[in-house]
């Protein structure tokens, strides 16, 4: 059920290790070792997570033979993107709803004000 | 390591069903029973998803006695969308790249025509 490869990309941004990596990787380009520094997890452990970003289309890895650098491939994200899309306008409703509620409360306020002049 | 909330929104979203089971949501509130309707699963397993989608925040259910209405909450969905900001340059950046370069060819162009002209 998880072969498409949207899914791939949603299960390998579901740890935050994994998105850590994405976040360093959106600085620049650089090598395993490199990577690792920052993180309080074993090289062949970092190496699992680089895999899974790979299979997902998040990162490619160079085929220099003495370092690979480890680069974001944005376009993955962009599909992420591409698919919220449909459902921004739920929350974007949503505010605008909360919007038009608070001026009629306002206007209320103000009409309220205008009774007890009168 | 996934018991952070986006790490549970990723994850939920990581399957086409429960993406589907969105969209369907994304029109309006409807019963398990209705929702499950389009789907070749069982209800038990409509459930399950249903479940992992609560946890996630990405719907809630109504605790009407008779039916238990699902709806979407578009706010865990909006905090990926806040999430992939930080990302948005770097495709978008890619895009102006690929644009001056195109428009560097178109100038080079030009440049050749006038030359030959001359």
């Amino acid at each position: 059920m998880t072969s498409d490869r949207l899914s791939s990309t949603f299960a390998a941004l579901a740890d935050p290790t994994r998105r850590a990596i994405l976040a360093r990787l959106a600085l620049g380009e650089t090598s395993v070792t490199e990577l690792a520094e920052p993180f309080d997890i074993t090289l062949p452990a970092i190496s699992k997570h680089l895999k899974v970003l790979e299979r997902a289309g998040l990162i490619t890895r160079g085929r220099e033979a003495q370092w690979r650098p480890c680069r974001i491939e944005p376009g993955a994200l962009k599909d992420v993107d591409a698919w919220l899309e449909r459902y921004r306008r739920l929350w974007e409703e949503r505010f605008d709803r909360l919007e038009s509620y608070l001026e009629e409360l306002q206007a209320k306020g103000k009409g309220k004000k205008r009774t007890r002049k009168a």
